[in-house]
């Protein structure tokens, strides 16, 4: 039984205090948050649960293991080093910092200290995206050419962050996840329309190894909200509509293929096939649960996490190359990555 | 009545020759194409129409007012320019010309032998497009932040063109229409995924005057055939649906709206309304029938037709942009308006 | 402030008892039910409630003002009975009660007692289906001829109760909700497929007074699940989806006219318009939440509820009605209206 | 090479004109029709074909092997018949004729003659309709429990005949070709709305042999326009939607198993279980032109027709029992079919 202490109980805090509780391996001990307010809210929900407004009480218990940070992303990397420091695991929700310099000492700090460093991108312990990895890596794809998605709505508009640091980390981390790689480079062009030097329209282009290539559009100008992601590849393509309730992965059994050789004069050659589609029943269990799950498990077992934090470092790293590009107005952006994370993937 | 010949019987053309035959102010005497078959075809169908192989005997014909001309792209400037110089008036097929200097001495001959030069422009002649117009300048939407357009399906690969000047045409035609403005500047990124050299998956980003910002996606790796149009403002924004054969249109009566004063430790207020939506009626006229008709009234009534010359000049430019722009990984370009268009529009 | 208490701590039970827990007009007091462990869940979640498996505790308690029931539809009736005739108000879940003599008695009693007896017709409390009241009575919609619904999907078959009981409750307590009548007669055709004696699909045809007539489509054998209701009247037609999320409500404004007059040798004129389509914004408040107010204002003002007890019984009288026609394969059978009604509506 | 005349050219005839024209064993020598204007306008379109007022001349022209008609339904009967006398073939647009008693005399005159008699019933051509009838004979669906078809749309309305002679002749040409059956009885309810006597809404329930049951829903009053077809079996269930154009037929792996055995006091058990969806390529040949090779076929290799006489007059008879149970309002009439159909089918 592992014993968790949950810091920040705001919007998202609730439902991690929710699922490590539910689950038959953990349990969680005390949370903590700066509003009283909150604190008697979820003692009123969990009676047992022990409440503080001082979140080194919880880094600093001897009875509790890991810790769950669920703050503002600009304190993430101030309580999860000194989780850390103090010997405790911790998840913490996406983005892991808000700069690749934190991130980058997060990672170091989790391997120096053996212990596992979790980043909350939900979206890779969902089953839609489970199962395109697997036809990804099943072959039923073949060699994948393109991926695209689109993540645009009519924004929740941001005052801090930009348009790609708002929406861009899902597509992020889906892409490194299903590819099992990370972008070599990143161009990006982007537009602000309602407050000067906030991005609110953006669109990326990811170069990955081996010729594949990913772009992502989003936008928080949008009236109809589209969540879509499209997979090009030589034998199939598929298009994941996050939006559909129960038709989430539509496979479409048409594709291109390229002649291997034809002659100068000749006419370029192709086979243009068009054919079934296929929806595949998903799992509806709930992802975060998945999740939750799956950290307790790290723990016990010693294994790696999915979205570990070399996961969401690259994810940082991509947005903060976007960053750079958007400023130079789409140059194309070479990712370097810290020598930390060669170590660990 | 309008003596007209038509040169180039192949895709086009029979609905060319369909539709200024129906026309009450026209009639197609001569014909000419290459194909003897194509020509028999056509005598079988219009037994009265006279065809030739030459397409100089039309050309030269003192009996015929206008030529129109549907032949491949590589053969617009050469035969359009023979016309013009004959002292016919000239419609031709989209795009004008091959290159902007081809398009650019077309619109500079039309101007000299004072004649009308049209660009088979459909789109500016269909209801859904003039409706948007209507809403823009009627002050329905408000001011226009930015345009987005998607015009992405599993594409009929071309050999000689990329997909911008495949499939791009139609969305700079319709944005420079609805906007009545031109871009100042270009920035495209694309990829060539299937044959080398020829991009298949593009991203523009137009600049207009006055903020207005659009973006462009093209692509020939989309399973899903999208056509779509959003248009933001800053009263309300819509979503023009090509693929809709009966809600084309789709009007939100939800937007942003900016607080015009707020100082600099004030929150960033913003005014979210969502509100109905509305599906206007569209009339179902065949844009075909219309854009014929305004050739001929645009002869005798001596009007400078919508998609003149310069509107189709203005296309090419655009293009020609986005291809610099893609050479240059996403660099911006600026257009430079020949000095013959700021005389005519 | 309102002292209830809860009868069933079951499916729906706790939704019951956390609106009305919420609402500032009043307050859950105690709750029953048969089961100690949904006894100790409710007191985990609600520390001051007090539990009891005698529901008797609750029907008698002096400090109770109302009693809220959801147990299954066989007790309704001895639960229901028992607390009105010790003067509490009541609401139970819908249906009334499992025969139309037992729904009679329970309006009676509520009558001679002077006390609110309510039923769960949670639909009457939804935006859409105000929506749609108001259009007719505001006069958009005209005359209604005619209102169509389909409720179907792949269902949960029930063993005691066809599928006329399981989902038309729902669409004739919309019917009359929103055209403000009731039905003279019902014509009802069904089948069994699956189970013998238990039909599970059904069409019913229901006679309103001034030649309204509605349809009624209910199946338990659809892979698709809908949830339509159409209105066609003599100025407009809308449709309810109530499947999408966003765009419940479509107002056609097209329609059929006819011409008042046409003699014996002309043709039949009809004129026929196809015009705009709109979708108006819906208020997001839960229904469910609205019902509780609902009752609660209905005790503390004497008001009489949108879906009281004759409410209720006329949904009952309905269904009673298909039972007999689908026995007799269709025959019209007329619904008599106990004598009581009468002076409630 | 067949050589044909076709007896009207008006709405639907100059379609069978071009299509026979078309093939490559057929040849349309001569064409009837009572306007002047009609048959000037076939021999514009077509200068060799023959032309004349008086359907007597094709009838009794010895170079004609087949006739085809396409006049009102008031006529079939009078000019078919006068055709098969004469010795020709004999294709008629649907419905095969007025009443039960002229079809069934079309019947026996065609086999006195040994003449083939095929009726226009286009959708037992169309490939969708045929991968329905491929999915249920090749045990794909299992046991057909139920069929049920939706053909709804704000109507064009009839001034002679009701919804269901108008709609219905579909559902009930499809039902009996993919289930290879014909219904053994009819219960009907319908509505007048709009004009008295003729109806406008009206539902089916047919019965047929092994407990297959099938619902067809058709309605001139409904603003959506639906044509959809569902087919529920012990292993499958599909989903026919004509009104789209890509992915007409989706197959639901998922059903409703009832377990063979279960005691009196034991639950019903109820196997449910919801799968993959798959959406199967369908050829998309006009269905008109493989109708017309279809009689061809028919006639020069003795075949006997897929909508021959007996299926033209099977629709019929169904039509007739609709008609008089929804007289009786609902009541179920058994359906009688001739001695002659058992001599055929």
């Amino acid at each position: 039984m592992l014993n968790i202490g949950v810091i920040g109980c705001g919007y998202w805090g609730p439902n991690l205090i929710r699922n490590f509780s539910n689950l038959k391996t953990s349990k969680v001990i005390s949370c903590a948050d700066l509003s009283e307010d909150r604190l008697k809210h979820m003692k009123q929900l969990y009676p047992a649960l022990r409440t503080t407004t001082n979140f080194r009480e919880i880094v600093t218990d001897a009875g509790i293991d890991a810790v769950v940070i669920a703050t503002p992303v600009s304190s993430h990397y101030a309580v999860a080093s000194e989780a850390l420091e103090a010997g405790k695991h911790v998840f913490v929700e996406k983005p892991l910092a808000q700069s690749v310099d934190e991130g980058t000492k997060l990672v170091e700090i989790a391997k120096r200290k053996g212990r596992v460093l979790m980043v909350g991108h939900t979206f890779v312990y969902t089953a839609a995206v489970n199962k395109i990895k697997d036809l990804i890596w099943g072959g039923e794809i073949g060699d994948v050419y393109y991926m695209a998605t689109s993540r645009v709505n009519l924004g929740i508009f941001q005052d801090d962050i930009n348009v790609v640091w708002d929406l861009a980390p899902h597509d992020v981390s889906i892409m490194n996840y299903v590819l099992n790689a990370r972008p070599v480079s990143v161009s990006a062009i982007g537009q602000s329309y309602i407050r000067p030097g906030i991005e609110d329209v953006a669109f990326l282009l990811l170069r990955y190894p081996q010729s594949t290539i990913a772009n992502i559009h989003v936008s928080w100008l949008n009236p109809n909200k589209i969540r879509s992601t499209t997979v090009v590849g030589s034998k199939q393509m598929l298009v994941y509509d996050d939006v559909s309730s129960l038709e989430k992965i539509r496979i479409y059994d048409k594709g291109v293929t390229v002649t291997p050789h034809y002659d100068t004069f000749g006419e370029f050659q192709l086979s243009y096939r068009y054919g079934d589609i296929s929806i595949p029943r998903l799992d509806d269990a709930e992802p975060l649960k998945i999740e939750c799950q799956h950290f307790v498990d790290c723990i016990e077992k010693g294994a790696t996490p999915r979205s570990g934090g070399t996961h969401g470092l690259e994810v940082l790293l991509a947005l903060d190359a976007a960053d750079r590009s958007m400023r130079e107005h789409g140059k194309e952006v070479t990712i370097e990555y810290p020598a930390i994370m060669d170590s660990v993937r």
